[in-house]
């Protein structure tokens, strides 16, 4: 309970307009939530490509002046949020390099899950790495590749990579999208209106609202979009594969304007909170969120069960910024410098606190002392997801297996360890029954039914290992981390 | 609507806890709604007071190491945001100065009205000014004071000051809280829990909450409470007023989980929602808020009408930090960066849009046509107060009449600007009706009711100008200005 | 021998030109060896009076966008370095503040005897103080005189104060400046070239040559200098008193390139070095300086006593900025990271080594084994003036008696300490012999005669103690402390 | 005069001592002359590499915290001055990569003169450029070597490489040096003094100084020291070569204080300015250096002709810092601002101006003007090198021919340019008598007589053009460039 999982990428291409790094500026600040570390954007003037990228929120990176020196009419564009631990500079994106065929650079929202082989093979084969993003490694496969054209090097690189991917590719001249054949994290494709027009390519559709560009479709799993002077172009290069799309972007991820499978997220979630409601009813006076993304799940769970909706929760809006509780402090005050709970809503209720996931359970324990503090006679824990109990290997910042408290506790022992008085998951089946039926989904999280084989002898910790072998601190390690504007 | 008037300060001081910056800090932090400018703490250790302030918000203004240099068992702590075009560190509080009996230090939330003519005076027995503070006129008549006590020259000070204030003084053993006679602003009582224990005094309730003190009751206008290591005294020095509280502070300015009167704030803020949908029905599908300042009233016009309540304008989390939109750009997106509409939540329907008030109207216009734009079929604009006709002088930062749309535009015409298909507005009654009953109230910015008569020949405007004599570029005007959080 | 006393404070002034902060920007810059803890400036329009101050050295407190902002056609600077442990920008000048006629700012460069007397009797008024420095306490004379002329007000201001000072005064329309009636500090008046032409006041000779103004006299003891649009009047208000021009200037103080009596700081300080070769000749193979600030007097024992002089002490030329050396360090590094010996220069040499002062003796102690240390045979210290063995009270930054070496030391047992062969100070009949002619000197560090009482129960150290009972930590604090850049 | 020609590059390592990252970051400070733009350290601790690198100044980039990070017994260090228009963080050294073998990190001080062609056969091959560093270049050659040992890959990796060099490489646990066969770069080789030890290699001997390290011997052309648990390895893999040292370094680029070929550069310096007055003597009055390169030739001129030494010329110490003059100003002050003339030194004198090279002559233009408005009778300008006529392609940052006066005047055109009276460079033959005569040199600035053939094909202009297809804006780009501290 609102300690989340992080997406880790968000990215955002344009081309064809005068005003690309502007463009991409919003973007990625519609596409903030999904990476709050680094930001970057490269662009092309048709001859040269600029690049400017920095630890830090995107309107702390980029400034007037910077935005103002990124020159040309396409652009790629790009928020991290690190797998790891800590957070470098070297690992931020767009990741440019000169290869043979000139410059190009790089952004991706996704994690290659046989990197260690792959990286492996190049050294021996002579590369040299001065990252650990397996966004490095497809570059190498692309500088090696002996096909002629760009696209066909792409293709070639990426039929060695298994996992999960939504690239964009800057070149001189053309900006290319694809998106792995399981088509598991998101990619939606606009066109700037008024007569300067332009294309688009980025993860969420929240980010063409932002620019008034319009929504024309997703980019289809196993898709290659070409970008160029002579129009769109689309290709299908890879061997076509079953989809799987990520189920958790309409749990979590994804920001709820968002439009995926033809309905925004908010109606999805709203209506995961309906089918809540459905598979845990409970006798009680009020529904109340945890702000701000249990929000829609609790109104569908109103809804649905005719119990009233209440905000109980109140949270400081300046959270999320760089707060650091004084460390000799005598007492850890923890979510309360988040959320406080307001007596005269919650004193003598039985209520039904919904959110959309947990994860250690460690914050949802504090959340319910505090509502029982106020005086709440009951609290019903409704959480509109699954229980969540494998790692996530295709672009998703899990923590590993035993701290996942589902992964490690019966749904009893996670009710007494949040001292809750009931608790009520959202079944897997239920789940399936609220997002959208045009395609279907990675749910491995909750079942282990990964849809990508991971190396045989390798687990996602030991490949995690690997790319620490430089530990590098560059300048933005300094900027203090900052959570997610909740 | 979501163009506000600000709140110009919060203030927070603690005696007899051996945390006391941290917990000033923390406080400061809690209050971070009631401004956004500058911060500060000042702390007595008995012997010797210790100050930092600074531009920009607590968690930025505050580190560990600084906090660790506040020593002291009583502190005081203000944050800010300046009523005049340009803030500026001279203008920060606390201010700390050397007189006669020692050092005192001083923080308020409020605004004398005779400060012109007090300056003026003070001025000609020979006095200097180093700030356009208000703040600094009182601790000039304290100076001047011959009594010998200090609490003796803070009555005899303060009672040559009319308007609105909430202050605390510390000195280097005592806590002095006042509030004016007619308790315009808020100013609340606690006590820390725990066997240190602890005399809490703050604007608001919030505050008590972080920091889990108890709310013992409100500071009583007029009265004066005189913390010190011989306990907690109260005194009613001044002549009895009328009460006058802040109707606003119930609409807007203080926080939602804020106790006053009795009751929250949110329960207030529903009620005004309640109120609102009986005096303006209307036949619609859906009900939604402006967020998040709008979201109580919203509510309870739900609950009231029995519309369903939907979030369909989804907001960027991340806005409120310093985001400078490109100026070269070819469009303005004013706030399409903060609030997005949600497509197929408001397309074919009859929307009601609530919030709490409306300054200048361009805001509310832009939302209504991007409400519209998504495809709402009608769109009714219900505001939870009445209009606001006229500027607030005791502590609010309000634009002058010009730019009240209320004052200079029918109600009519207001409606034809907003591009809305109806406007209703909360009557004056019905918003008295709502408000805790255990109090009279200040309505000036409705009504021209004004709780305490200005000078004779002055304006606010005039005001202002005789304020700004010293034009100061202090270190912290070069930090960008930052918006509330929303 | 180089660690030094530190001179407090350089100002700068320009009346009548449309570049006034520019010019003082520039001027302050020349001035930059007289303070490096904060930097300001005041500018007048003839209307409004506009300021920046911060700490940092001139170059870093100002840009391009603040000197912009800063408007007007007279300005005031100021350079501090601070006498106190701890600088604070709250005792940052210029001081502006708003009295009974309006605006009026001030920087100094001096110290006020009498200030404890003065503060104390203020307070018993009614007066407060924001700072400890002695210049508030003027500015509190001023506001209380009745006279009506500003000219007034400040003659019977500084009528009270006993001490030295070398003010500007900035008001709307009138750049005022006065030196006190022993001439302590110094002050230069020029005038701009070219047409558009303009008055400058400042510190020393030397910023009137950056910014290409015409030198025309020295500012006489106890002058009054009135600058307006109707030309530059001169007054003499003060009782005539003794000259007492400080003598340390031309020994270190000042810069080699200001004139002052009619001759370059330079060639004073040449003929130090033969009065010493005079005073203290020794059958020696090369004389060496300690750079940069006793190369002139070492020029001057080369050519007296015909030894050959080399740089046989190398400085790094970055010392001076944020050098801090690790702390976790198995060795303390010292002089070296500033200086270094070279051995075939000075191996196997008999050595005369030459610097200005002597104070601590601790770093000189560490120089010397370091020439020892790459073979020199004999090493024979000469001090370009004579034991400094009592403290300045007229603005200069000294130690207390206690560590002051020469206080508490035989000329035997300094040379003991430091290690040297022999030691050699210059007589202060030697010294009174090599200055300008045309005054009279304060040499109190030197022989206990101070040219202004004390006051009788009080000692500096007292007075350093009262002016500390507010411990203000402003923002500059945590910038580190930056040393002289030599 | 006094615009200089730029050395590239300082680098420093240590192998075996506790404190390597502190000493590191000592021996950095004292090589700062070497290079302002960007300072890196990369430390082994025998199993993980760790390093920092920012753009900025040695004492800035670092802190103690992150320096405390730095951990191990092994590391390396470089500052540098970009040969570039733009410098950029990616191409800071220390570059630190994975490859075959685990992690390698290398400093380089030099310039691969055909970088060109390897680039592009690497690229040909498949590698990818993440930076312009010739640097990169070399360890792709030494990832693709396919010898099983390190020591090995190096030595076929720079077998490949025509150009300078003085590299040091860091893995897991060996420090490597390599010193091109013609030993164009300066590199010492020290030992630690103390029971802990340790070895040092280096630039120039100042920095063994500073860390109070004994200096052994030069690392000798085409040599390659081994540094390791094992002790000190040497090896002579290369094909020998001609002796061709820099003799520039002789004349401006190393600090005085370094040994090269036993003797002081401060020594070589006087000995120049001893030969310039015996080959262009002149009937004057005074001899002035230009302040400070110049000091040890105008010392040796003044030896040699007997015309006494005289600093006619003031350096401001605080020049070199970000000093921004306003743009807006009526005049540009220019050289002024770093330097002014003592009149009564120089007034009815005539003078002899020594420097040590002239690039553009327009600072010298100046600097005489600037001599001859304070009354000077005479200029005699007389420079301790030979014309500099050709650009060094070895490593340093010189402009293109047209630029230089030399390539492009007549010494009767320059002397009128200046507006010097007379004017006198050094002999070429002149220049080589005065150097240590242990070695042979690379004078190619003065007589084109290149130590390495260029390719055929391309000049260095073109050089440039290649390295600047990725025009890389990173976070250092923003920090003002700040200028040698002279």
């Amino acid at each position: 309970m609102s300690d989340h999982w992080h997406e880790e990428c968000g990215i955002f291409g344009v081309f064809g307009h005068s005003e690309a790094a502007n463009l991409t500026y919003l973007g990625m600040y519609a596409l903030q939530h999904r990476g709050q570390e680094s930001a970057g954007i490269a662009c092309s003037d048709g001859k040269v490509v600029t690049f400017h990228k920095e630890m830090g929120l995107v309107a702390d990176v980029f400034s007037e002046e910077i935005l103002s020196r990124l020159a040309g009419s396409s652009a790629i564009g790009h928020v991290r949020y690190s797998t790891m631990g800590v957070s470098e500079l070297k690992d931020a994106q767009p990741l440019v390099v000169d290869f043979e065929e000139g410059s190009i650079s790089i952004v991706n929202n996704g994690s290659i899950v046989n990197a260690y082989e792959l990286k492996r093979e190049l050294e021996a084969a002579g590369s040299v790495f001065q990252s650990s993003m397996d966004t490095e490694i497809i570059i190498h496969l692309i500088a090696r590749s002996r096909k002629e054209q760009i696209e066909d090097r792409i293709v070639e690189a990426l039929k060695q990579a298994r996992g999960a991917y939504s690239i964009l590719f800057l070149t001189r001249d053309k900006l290319i999208a694809v998106r792995d054949p399981h088509g598991i994290r998101p990619m939606a494709l606009g066109r700037l209106k008024g007569s300067v027009g332009g294309t688009v390519i980025c993860s969420e559709t929240c980010a063409l609202d932002l620019i008034e560009a319009e929504f024309l479709r997703e980019v289809e799993p196993g898709e290659m979009v070409v970008v160029s002077s002579q129009g769109v172009e689309t290709y299908k290069p890879f061997m076509p594969a079953a989809d799987r799309f990520c189920i958790f972007e309409h749990i979590y991820f994804a920001r709820p304007d968002s439009v995926i499978g033809g309905r925004s997220i908010y109606q999805a979630r709203k209506e995961l909170g309906r089918q809540l409601a459905r598979e845990h009813p409970v006798d009680a006076d009020i529904v109340i969120p945890i702000p701000d993304s249990g929000v829609p799940a609790a109104l569908g769970y109103s809804e649905q069960s005719g119990i009233p909706f209440e905000m109980g929760l109140i949270r400081n809006h300046y959270v999320g910024r760089t707060f650091i509780e004084p460390q000799q402090s005598i007492r850890h005050f923890g979510v309360k410098v988040k959320l406080n709970a307001t007596r005269d809503v919650l004193s003598g209720k039985r209520v039904v606190v919904v959110d959309d996931s947990i994860v250690r359970g460690t914050t949802g324990r504090k959340i319910i002392k505090m509502i029982r503090a106020v005086g709440a006679k009951e609290i019903h824990v409704r959480i509109s997801s699954p229980p969540t109990c494998y790692p996530c290997f295709y672009g998703i910042d899990t923590p590993s297996r035993r701290d996942l408290i589902a992964a490690t506790h019966t749904l009893k022992e996670i009710n007494t360890y949040l001292t809750s008085d009931t608790l009520g998951y959202l079944s897997v089946e239920g789940l399936h029954a609220c997002v959208p039926q045009d395609r279907s989904y990675c749910d491995a999280c909750f079942t282990e039914n990964y849809a990508i084989p991971l190396g045989v002898e390798r687990t996602g910790e030991q490949l995690n290992l690997f790319r620490k072998s430089i530990n590098i601190c560059s300048p933005g390690d300094r900027s203090a981390r900052r959570g997610r504007g909740e």
